[in-house]
Order: C-alpha cells, then sequence, then structure tokens
C-alpha cells in the first residue's frame, strides 16, 4: 500500500524519536495476558535506552520482567493505575528512587487531556489493524490471533501523544473501520508474533466467584440497590472488580425482570452479565471502558449498541461529559474500608501494593449511590478498620458499605439509610463493624513502614492524596 | 439529569466566553437546508457581537442573510470551503474587507488539527443529542425532526475548538451512543426547532442529473476507470459532486459484477448509489465524511460498516492515515480545466464565486488516478481553457481529463494514455480541446477583475495558491 506504515519495532522507536527521560505509554486491556509492555521495554533496552518514564494505564502480575529494567536504569519513573505480583511487592520494597505516581482511570485520562501526564510515545497493542494505523481490540480477519474488546484506556493515548506505535498480530487490509484508534493519530505500525493471551483477560480481580461468602455479599449488595431509591425504569449501574461486585448483577436481574425495570446502561468493566442483561433487552447500552472478558468483548465486535469509550469519556473529573457524571449506582470492592468510609484498594494490610485504584474515585464520587462490597475479614485480616493503610477513596464518595456482619450507611446519607431499613435490611455502624473485627481478631500490630516514598497516590483532579511508604 | 448542560442558546453564548475579533465555526452537513449559521448569527447579532471570524466547513445559497450581518460589522471575516448564491455575488463584488479565505475539506481539517485554524466556539448543529453532549447526525427517537448522517466536518471542530456548544432538535435520553460528538468535548447543549431542513441535503451540486450529455461523460468516465488498470479486485472510489462525477457508479457497477471485481471501500461524500452497491456486496466499506443523500445518511444509522470519519482522518494532508492516501480513483468535476491540467471549481467563468474546493484538492492529490470529468463548453462557456480563472487543484495532481469530445491524459502519465488507447477510447491533447472551445464559441472578453484581492485560495497544506480579485 502507499503511504504504509508499517515498519519493524526498532525503526517505530528510531523514528518517534524517543530519547532518554521521556515518557513512554501502554494500556492493560490484555490484563495478565499482555506481551507489548516487555516486548517494547525489552528492545528500548537493548537500544540502550535509559531513564524512562513508563506510564501504563496499569500493570499486572506479568510486569514482573520490569523488575529487571529497573535495577538497568532503563525505567526509572512509572504511573500506573495499579501493581500487582512480583514487580509491586519489589516497588513496596524500595526499587525505586522514584515513587511511583498512581492515577485512577478517569485521572489518567485527564491528566493526558490535560498535558499534565504527557506521552511523548505510546505503543499500543491491538488485535487488528491496517497499514495506515486504524487499530482496534477486536477480531477483523480469520487470522486473527487476540481479542480484547474495548481499547478504551488506550484511546486518550492514540488521541494525545506526540508520537503513537500501534502494535498488532493480526494486520489486516484497509480499511479496518469502524476502529477505536484511528490511522490519523498513529505514526508507526509494527506487526508482532502476539499482542497479548486472550485467555487471560478475565484472570485475578474479575473472575466469577463461587466462594459462599461473596455470593452472601452480593445477594446482600442487591438488596441494597434494589431498596436505595435508585433503582428505577432507566437507572443505570456499574460494577467493579471483585467477585462480590461483579456477580450483584445477576441477583437484580430476577428484581427487574418482576418489577418491569429495565436499565438505561451499564458502564464500565463490562461482563458477560452484563452482556446477557444487554440481550435480554434489560440494559439500553453497555458503555465499556474495558471488556472484562471474552463475551464482553465479542459483544463489542458484533453490537453497535454496546460502545467502547476512551477513559477521558468513562471517568474524567475534568470532562462534565464523562459517563460516570450520568452514573446512578456504583458497585465497588475494597481491600479496606474505615471508619470514615474511607476505602483502599491498593495497598494490602501487609503494607504491600497489590492492587489498582482503577475507576474507584472515578465512580465513587461522581454517582448518585456508592456502595462497597467488602467482607468484614478476609482471613486473618480485617477489612473494616479504624484507618485505611492507604486512602484511595475519601469516604465522602462512599455512601453504603455491604459487609456480611450488617450493612453500614454513610451518615451524610440518613435518606438511603432509612429506605434500607424500612426494607428490613441490618443497618449497622460503621464503627460496631470496625469493633467487631477487632474483637475477633485484635488490634494487627503497626506495619514496619519506613521514612521512603515508594508511591504516591492522586485524585482524580490530579492532587496528591497520600504516600506510600517503603515496608521493611 | 445531573450535570446536564443543556441551556438557551445566550446563556451557551454566554458561558463560552465569546469576545469581539474570536472565531466561531460551523458545519455544512445539511447543505441548502441549514438553520444553525443564520440562527447563531442572528443571535451574536443581537447581542451586540463585532468583528467575529465566522470559520464554516462551507457556505450556500441558505446564508444569504449573512450579507446584513457583514455589512453591519458583526461578521468581519470568513473561512469556508465554498460560497454559492447572493453571499457569493456580493462577496465577489467585494462586500468584504477582509479576503475570504478558502480551503479544501482536508486542508480544514489539518489547519484546526494544526492550531492555524484556532476555533474559539464551535456550534454544531445533530438531530439527536443527549443532556451530556453526546451528538450525531442521525435520528435516535420517535421524535428525530432531522437527519444529515455523517457529521465528518464537525468532528475536527468537536474535538480542537475551545468551546463547543451542540445545537438539536432532538434532546434524547442520555447515552446517546454511538455518537460522533462525543460529551466530553461538549461544553452545552441548546435545544432548537430545527437544525436544517434534510430535504435539502441532496440539493445543489449532488443532485442525479438526467442530462443526456452528463449521462454521455459517464459513461466515458467509467470507461476510463476500467481501463484505467487501477480496476483489480479491492479497488477503491470516490465520486465527487457532479451529476456526471456521481452518475459513474452506476455504470461501472455492472463491469464489477461482470468481471467478479469488488471494491474494498468508497470513500468521501456518500450517496445512494454507494449504498445500492454496498449493500449488494460490491463495495466493502463506506468510508463517510458527508452523506450526499437521505439514503446514505439512513445507511449510515444503521450499517456499523458505513463509518462516519472526521475531515482529518478523511483528506488530511498532513496525517498520513487519513483515507485519501488509500484511495485509487478518484472522479471529480470541474468549472474550469486549463491547458496544464489545473482545474478550477470555485469561480464562474463570470469571474463570481459559484463552488467549493470541497475534497477536490486532496483527492487529486492523493488518489492513484485522478478524473475530471467535464463538458467542453456550458452553454457558451468554455469549460477547457488555456488558463483557469482561479486556480484549485494544480495539473500535476490531475491524471485524466474527460470530455464529450474526447479523453485528455496527462502527459505526466503516459502509461495510462497507453491503456485507455489499446481499450480503443479516443484520447486527445488537452490543447487540441481548449482550441476546439475557442474554435466554438470564440475567444471571451478578459473578465472586468480589480485590484482588490476578495478571496485567497489556500492548497491544503496551509501555503496560498491563488488570489481572487474584485469582480466590477
Amino acid at each position: 500500500m502507499r503511504n504504509s506504515k508499517l515498519t519493524s519495532l526498532e525503526e517505530a522507536i528510531r523514528r518517534s524519536g524517543l530519547q532518554d527521560g521521556m515518557t513512554i505509554s501502554f494500556h492493560h486491556h490484555f490484563r495478565g495476558g499482555d506481551k507489548v509492555v516487555n516486548l517494547v521495554v525489552d528492545k528500548l533496552a537493548e537500544m540502550g535506552f535509559k531513564n524512562l518514564h513508563l506510564a501504563a494505564s496499569s500493570l499486572s502480575d506479568v510486569h514482573a520482567p520490569l523488575i529487571e529494567h529497573i535495577r538497568n536504569g532503563v525505567i526509572t519513573r512509572i504511573s500506573t493505575s495499579g501493581l500487582r505480583g512480583e514487580l509491586a511487592n519489589a516497588i513496596s520494597h524500595g526499587l525505586m528512587k522514584e515513587p511511583v505516581v498512581f492515577r485512577s482511570h478517569g485521572g489518567r485520562g485527564s491528566a493526558i487531556a490535560s498535558g499534565e501526564l504527557a506521552i511523548d510515545v505510546a505503543f499500543l497493542g491491538a488485535s487488528a489493524c491496517d497499514e495506515l494505523g486504524n487499530a482496534c481490540g477486536v477480531p477483523r480477519s480469520e487470522n486473527a490471533k487476540s481479542i480484547c474488546g474495548s481499547l478504551g484506556y488506550a484511546l486518550p493515548d492514540a488521541r494525545y501523544a506526540r508520537h503513537v506505535v500501534v502494535l498488532t498480530d493480526d494486520l489486516v487490509p484497509y480499511p479496518n473501520l469502524p476502529a477505536g484508534i484511528r490511522g490519523a493519530d498513529v505514526e508507526s505500525v509494527v506487526v508482532v508474533d502476539s499482542v497479548g493471551d486472550s485467555s487471560k483477560i478475565s484472570a485475578g480481580a474479575i473472575r466469577d466467584s463461587k466462594n459462599p461468602r461473596d455470593i452472601l455479599l452480593a445477594k446482600q449488595a442487591a438488596n441494597v440497590v434494589i431498596h436505595s431509591g435508585y433503582f428505577q425504569d432507566g437507572f443505570s449501574i456499574q460494577t467493579g472488580t471483585g467477585g462480590a461486585s461483579l456477580a450483584v448483577v445477576k441477583y437484580i436481574r430476577e428484581q427487574m425482570i418482576k418489577d418491569g425495570i429495565k436499565a438505561s446502561f451499564a458502564l464500565g468493566g463490562i461482563t458477560a452479565h452484563m452482556v446477557k442483561l444487554h440481550e435480554e433487552g434489560l440494559i439500553g447500552r453497555l458503555i465499556d471502558v474495558q471488556s472484562f472478558d471474552k463475551v464482553a468483548a465479542q459483544s463489542i465486535a458484533e453490537d453497535p449498541s454496546h460502545v467502547e469509550v476512551s477513559s477521558v469519556e468513562y471517568a474524567s473529573g475534568q470532562h462534565l461529559g464523562s459517563a460516570t457524571h450520568a452514573l446512578d449506582i456504583v458497585i465497588l470492592s475494597a481491600l479496606e474500608v474505615d471508619t470514615d468510609f474511607n476505602v483502599n484498594v491498593l495497598v494490602g494490610s501487609d503494607g504491600i501494593i497489590r492492587g489498582a485504584i482503577g475507576g474507584h474515585q472515578d465512580t465513587a464520587a461522581d454517582s448518585a449511590l456508592s456502595i462497597i462490597v467488602c467482607p468484614l475479614l478476609r482471613g486473618r485480616i480485617p477489612c473494616v478498620v479504624p484507618k485505611v493503610t492507604t486512602l484511595i477513596t475519601p469516604g465522602k464518595s462512599v455512601d453504603v458499605v455491604v459487609t456480611e456482619y450488617g450493612i453500614a450507611v454513610n451518615p451524610a446519607r440518613p435518606e438511603i439509610a432509612e429506605r434500607l431499613r424500612e426494607a428490613g435490611l441490618k443497618i449497622v455502624d460503621i464503627k460496631d463493624l470496625a469493633a467487631k473485627a477487632t474483637s475477633i481478631i485484635g488490634t494487627p500490630d503497626p506495619l514496619p513502614f519506613g521514612e521512603r516514598v515508594v508511591g504516591v497516590v492522586m485524585n482524580r483532579d490530579g492532587q496528591k492524596l497520600d504516600e506510600i511508604h517503603i515496608i521493611q
């Protein structure tokens, strides 16, 4: 093809004008199956780059090889929504001199749009791409090797990065349209063996739970939804990661059918459950920044009312058109909730980073009703605590906390407490929940944090919210 | 709805921070049926604004009321692709002090993207919009009053303007997705009685011709396509405005079926003819920057393989992902072609502005084969001339000129002349065509142009290509 942008990874990097000290970016739509970050950073290391800032939409277990690149000075700064596995462990123990900057998905979108997070070169994996750079996360030929569905977290990078390289494992004939990443925004196209293992997109945080306690929690959360006052025809809903919060949809479905109530849209990470309700006519539109499983990814390929949106459109606090501003109900998980309703989803009770902010801050802040579903205890670890280890979502954004020992409602929302009480649900004081946890397992020893700051948590508007200290 | 952007036009203007001297923008997807430009400029006049720069994607007969606003100093600068009717006549005769700046559609997109054409406030008409600003050109409710199809010319404005106001005649429930204009880019939403009369979107330059000479020309152009060497499985095609160029598709259809040839995509202004071939499986994708009739507009509403693209994605010379870079064949019309193959589509042989650059420059430059279809004479007006009145598309971009007196091929493309000759088509020297025209109607008197410059023609890369002088 005339004007083909097809080239090798090495040549694409050369053409990009990347230099030591610059910012590179990646998306995490393949989650634990991602192959792009390691491939590209290996190549950058081989080419001798140093002191790069890696700005990913998120990072996970699969990115452990970055540890070596950090040790060798190839990567010296990281911005991400989350960290898991060996990399998170090493960073928690002081691997990096510069603190990792953690942003919510909406916060990252805003920061990219405003130029606060200026990306020099974006490396974006796609399941199909043509030679002019039109790229998507769904299969477009018989040779397709991967599928990840929405490319929502990659879209701000494509729009705002100085230089965009698409990596694909299926080069298809022009025009690969419709496509979320448009050729006009793309400088180079690189064909690689694999951009990701699609079997892993629903791994980890978004597996469907069979845990009886999760099922109990999900049913209780469904009761909260149903009796909250927001369960009305035309309502909208999002469920975050975590088995219990994902499962809620299953349990409100029955009530929707019984009451003749339909949702106008479901938002966020879209799951097979959401797709099922949508296909049954119970949910009007699916607004998808990230497809949480293969069923969702396949649906976005085929159904025009299942719409890919960027993280800016999804959850930016600085763009009033973003979907969270129209969201009624969000159901979220937590590692810890404290007695001021503050939530931690990032740092474990052992002080080690093991999660992601995701859309937690964004949806809790903008939704009309935010529900946190979390057990009182996970093994010997209390989840309702006097004070969260790390502040991720401020308590003023959190309305209801559902545990197996009862439901706590933020005192700022007495009308919701009243409605739930009237429906016969067990409303408890959050301080009593924390006390209950303490009574069962005692007060844990303080964590052995050191002085050094290894992570900075931003709020969605770009202000520093908390610091994560080195764990010793 | 929480965070609704719904407001009055006056309040939207106030919120926009618009000040005297700033740049406002509009799209022309309703063509002769547009109601937004006049409505908004009337309101701006009423509010006392002066000295505004009106940057429309194009202007037509319906915008004659602007004459009064220009006289009163409300509008003092205009940028557009074209001008027609009374407004064009008045400007040709010196209505404005500042020359009108004419850009191609791709050139306008590039200029907006680069910041050369910086838009302060965009006023964008939409056939459906929700309260957060998600807007499209297709109906989304039973109350829909209008349809224009693709909003391609409005998309750069939505993306790059400092402030975006959507006007709609059908406010629909959130989420109005999919939508080309996304709420994250929109500041205000204004409901009006009508954004446009959809019955007029196929008026004027894009009516289907029943003129026997046009039909002859279309058939000859189809022969050129078929024997050009580019008529191969997977080819791509665009037809510009003008009865003959639009009709070509009808005549190549038969040959496509006979030879088992399918097109990969059709580009540009999409017509009912294109939709028909697409639905028959003869054209893979429709890439639509502008829907030329209601059939096309309806198709883009329903068919995911009929894709809306922005003018940047369509035809920017500075974005190599733009679709023109993948275009094989374009068939265009002309007011005049000269013996250097230069084309004029903007200024009549009477010196009065009566056309639009459109995508002419863009597609001629980027396509593998550009074919101009024009009669030798229109009444007593010669169309093949020694020198065009105004230079719009440089001859180096033009490969073939089809007239009823024979086909001229640019000497720079001898291989094409050879192929057409072998196919038995009548190849003539373009100088002989010009001489023939002169022999029939004589040499016209020179036009009574004055010194003053009333228009500046830009090439697609932002350089000045020609000037249009006042006609006396």
